[in-house]
């Protein structure tokens, strides 16, 4: 219930039904995407983090994972192996013992 | 291994070997979501959807996934629970026999 | 020297010079502009907002008013006219009895 | 009439008379100018270029720059020099003789 390709599956079965995916192309879906993030960005707009409203927010949130769902279909992506690539990827970028409690950038640890 | 839970959890244990916990609030979480979007959809800038780097796009679509799965974590949303109830609200939004082969947006359907 | 038309002269003329018109379709320099303004954002991404580096929000700002610029160009859109236009909008939307001193959403107001 | 310190100045007006400066930090406005983007990337999602509604675009243009002439007012930004200095730098990054005709980023060159 809580598998990523099955949650993938659903969203593709929702745009299939609607005959969507001659518009999905991975261009698109990168802007929709980037759209949704500033829908989401939004609930915390002159607002300190905490005064967000929580439905709105998930709301958003899952706006954003739709879009993330159809565009790694699209491309081809592997959600699960590429988040541990680029965590593996970032821990070398962000070594333990220089990264520990700071938030600079890598090129700047 | 694709549990999306477990995803979070890798993606919380990097964090918190960091202790970066206390940069994650959900308003900073939520722009880096958007600035992490930005940079997936530079790779598809100038070009047409099937030219991008797909290496780039993997790699940023792993970044857009980190930080979904840790704003989500700090704003309490179960994200598959989220995702099945946005999917079933669009399905009212955009009913089949309406939506079918047309990329309007609900309020011009 | 401050003429907005005369900034986006000289915004066309970089552009001509390298021959990138053929690039700057509206779609892409949204999308350009979109990209731009996450990387303005990043320079205060787990900051407050007094602690970004001056000399960068200067250098991205301008890149976000660049492509604003050219879009405006290709868009047909006269920049003056449009601002004047929509300020006087909003100030129908966000009526000073109703909307002094408040951060909220005109719907909310 | 098209001087944009005269636009940033009605901008400003438009803010006082609402008591808004209260909420215009920097990092807030950056945030706003993000969304904005968004909504005007938006006028041209699953479109061709040329598909977009024009007022549409106008006005999500307008406010872009909006908030653009907000921000740089509050991180004391003079812009028409912010942008001559940019596209100096940017003749530097781009020289003619290798840009010319080419959308690669200058790392590609």
């Amino acid at each position: 219930m809580s598998d990523i390709y099955e949650l993938q599956n659903e969203a593709l079965a929702f745009r299939d039904a609607r005959d969507w995916a001659q518009f999905h192309n991975a261009k698109d879906l990168a802007a929709g995407l980037s759209i949704e993030a500033g829908e989401l960005l939004e609930c915390f707009l002159w607002k300190d983090a905490k005064s967000a409203d929580p439905a709105q927010v998930r709301e958003e949130l899952a706006d954003v994972l739709v879009y993330a769902l159809l565009l790694a279909h699209e491309a081809k992506v592997d959600l699960p192996s590429a988040i541990r690539e680029k965590l593996a990827k970032n821990a070398l970028k962000y070594p333990v013992d220089k990264a520990k409690g700071r938030a600079d950038k890598y090129d700047q640890l």
